[in-house]
């Protein structure tokens, strides 16, 4: 009944499906030199912020806005790039902001897998025994095929409602307990919870319309898989005849089975006592796995503000996701991007009136808008505290961020640095 | 009765107590390519030479200091930065000069104890049997509590002398050799020599006046350390019983219970016939470690260029090192720091005249005088030589080596890169 793991560096299987991980010689270095003090430090993520020159596009969103808040704090500041993975790397946010956290992006037991961010998005707790998916409904034809991968974009009361149907209806299955929760819209976890699982399941979506749904199917020889894999077609099949007369939601795909990475926590690591504002599931996600206490706050840069006023004497780190250059980069849409930075600057002002000891901006990668995508390109990068070696830069673009004298490190390495600011590592060795 | 040990990555416990170092990769590759021939290297460590720039001290030592020799050769130099263990990261002078001396410095396994620090600085050569120990003599009061941690700072002939005493009474401990050898006023060694012993164990001292000296005490379940600690209490007892009448040093405490690291020597890594020059009991011990033969010389810059023109023939590897830029930055004295840089820039005349091939100088970390210690900035680096690149700079400065052409490097490269400008270094492959 022992489950097969994929081997992965940085972790190591103690029992049945639960991965200790040991923590690279960096973070155990920096576990070593932690203290505990009084100084507060601000993590900005400007989500995708950088962007790259070409012949016909010489100058980033960047360098065409307007930001006198950022050019006054670059004049007092050290710059630099942050390489969000390695050389040539291309990052989702997932990987990104993992690494902005300071845990190695590239070791395998680091991925987070789409199930345990969607349950982490809805402030969901997963504990050892349990396996999580990412569900969408979609709608079948009589034919059993998909017509629509999401069941028309259901209103989210809707997807709410079908979930509570489904719950009610299973509860468990040959001893494994079953959790459906909605998410939004079309989209719904599906946790299983029993020991002796494992995630080392397929997806269930065919990733078109026109074919049926797949079988759930364990891709290793762990007997843990295969039950998973069992329970899950178990539970489709229930669920498949629950739902049948829905008129949009009439079928369902599991999607991303995967079990709680276990990092160690900001607490373990930093001796931090860390929070974060963010807007989206996803960044919500990390940083809950990450150990950082995850606020409600509103959907715009300026309540976000208000929300980090308000938790200012509880916290000593705060993680400030600023998601809308992101997706104006995506959409090539330039001007957007501008107006969200320029946004951004006039935040910014109230953010420095707190009186942070050390603030960092940077990105979790680059979304250049020429290229209306993530891209593999070292991100600027902000340091501001009182020994971070101020340079002669004068605003905070990626040309002036080539100069800095941070120089170019990996995003990976940021943490140290931004505790090393703000006075929070002992000496190394004597 | 085999000895428990911690688990460190680099290196591998082949027999009790015996740590057997791995190379890095890197290291092996070096190992591989590196070819004796007669050019000569230099390498200057100015300790702590680096400083930071901060709104209200936006020079630096070395930006403030008249220096036409360092000048002249930055002018026909490749300048750059070395990061001393990793970002954030601030060392200590024994990781700094590892790094320097292109060993792993983070690798728990190159870590130096203090005995065995103390030991080497005293030219005592280890043998594999030996736990080396930093002894302090104290002043202890009729209730045996610490009244003075240095012994009223002893002059170094009573040590010597009560160092003998001790000896003579106490040469052996149930078959374990005993050496007590004198350094330098209150502070002695004590080794610990027969085979099964381990250095796993605390320190005796309490690190206050008013209490009492600890008993040594394992920190493992290792039987070789409480072997080695049982030794080391009854070391103690007896000397408490032999110095019981001295006035001031009637007490001791026993530090940093260490073995030799076992690093790989300059010899059979870089085929390098290096030497030392360094006044200070902890870069001698270092420079030991790796196998340098460390040199008699005088305490001032002037009187270590003497020591250099003296063996100039002799080998082709020179470390010189010069202390006071760092001491001067950790007293926060600016006037003395450009002082010393400027003392250094005289000296460097008469070293360029030697001729050397390859002439290379940084620090093993930042001492910033606005920060009065150690700090986490890359230190400004400086290589000349036939094929080194001559970049546009003009000054060996912080600034300077920020526009540098050998870029930001991690101070364990520099030795490979040392031995390319050198010309001793194979082609890796075809």
């Amino acid at each position: 009944m022992k489950p097969v793991f994929r081997e992965a560096p940085g972790a190591i299987l103690i029992e049945p499906r639960k991965v200790i991980h040991m923590a690279t010689a960096r973070q155990q270095l920096l576990q070593k030199l932690a203290v505990k003090t009084d100084s507060k430090i601000v993590l900005i993520v400007m989500d995708g912020v950088g962007g790259i020159h070409t012949m016909n596009s010489p100058k980033t969103a960047l360098e065409i806005a307007k930001t006198p808040n950022l050019d006054a704090l670059a004049t007092r500041s050290a710059l630099g790039r942050a390489n969000p993975a390695d050389v040539g790397i291309t990052p989702g946010s997932g990987p990104g902001h993992l690494a902005l956290f300071g845990y190695d992006p590239i070791v395998p037991a680091h991925e987070i897998g789409r199930g345990v961010l969607e349950a982490c998005g809805i402030n969901f707790r997963l504990n050892e025994n349990m396996v999580a998916t990412r569900g969408n409904f979609c709608t079948l034809g009589a034919d059993k095929k998909i017509t629509d991968r999401r069941a028309g974009r259901i209103p989210s009361e809707e997807g709410a409602r079908i979930c509570a149907k489904l719950q009610a209806a299973i509860k468990e299955i040959d001893g494994v307990k079953i959790h459906v929760l909605p998410v939004k819209e079309y989209r719904f976890c599906t946790i299983f919870e029993a020991p002796g699982l494992a995630p080392e399941v397929l997806d269930t979506d065919p990733q078109k319309v026109g074919l049926e749904t797949l079988p759930a199917k364990a891709f290793t020889d762990s007997a843990a898989a295969k039950k998973t894999a069992d329970i899950a077609n178990k539970f489709i099949a229930k669920a498949f005849e629950t739902i049948a007369d829905e008129p949009k939601a009439n079928g369902l795909v599991l999607r991303g089975f995967s079990v709680d990475p276990g990092l160690p926590s900001f607490q373990d690591l930093y001796k931090l006592n860390p929070c974060a504002i963010a807007t989206y599931p996803l960044y919500r996600g990390v940083a809950s796995l990450a150990g950082m206490k995850v606020l409600e706050t509103g959907q715009t840069i300026a309540e976000e503000v208000e929300t980090l006023k308000a938790v200012w004497n509880e916290y000593d780190f705060f993680f400030f996701h600023v998601k809308k250059t992101d997706s104006s980069g995506e959409d090539g849409n330039l001007d957007y991007k501008v107006h969200v930075i320029e946004e951004f600057d006039a935040a910014l002002a109230d953010i420095l009136k707190l009186g942070p000891n050390v603030i960092a901006i940077t990105g979790d990668h680059c979304t250049p808008y020429v290229m209306k995508g993530h891209s593999f390109h070292p991100v600027p990068l902000l340091v501001c505290g009182e020994n971070c070696d101020v340079d002669d830069t004068k605003a905070f673009s990626e040309s002036e961020c080539l100069r800095g004298s941070i120089g170019t490190i990996y995003s990976e390495k940021l943490m140290g640095l931004l505790l090393a600011n703000a006075g929070k590592l002992n000496k190394f060795g004597s």
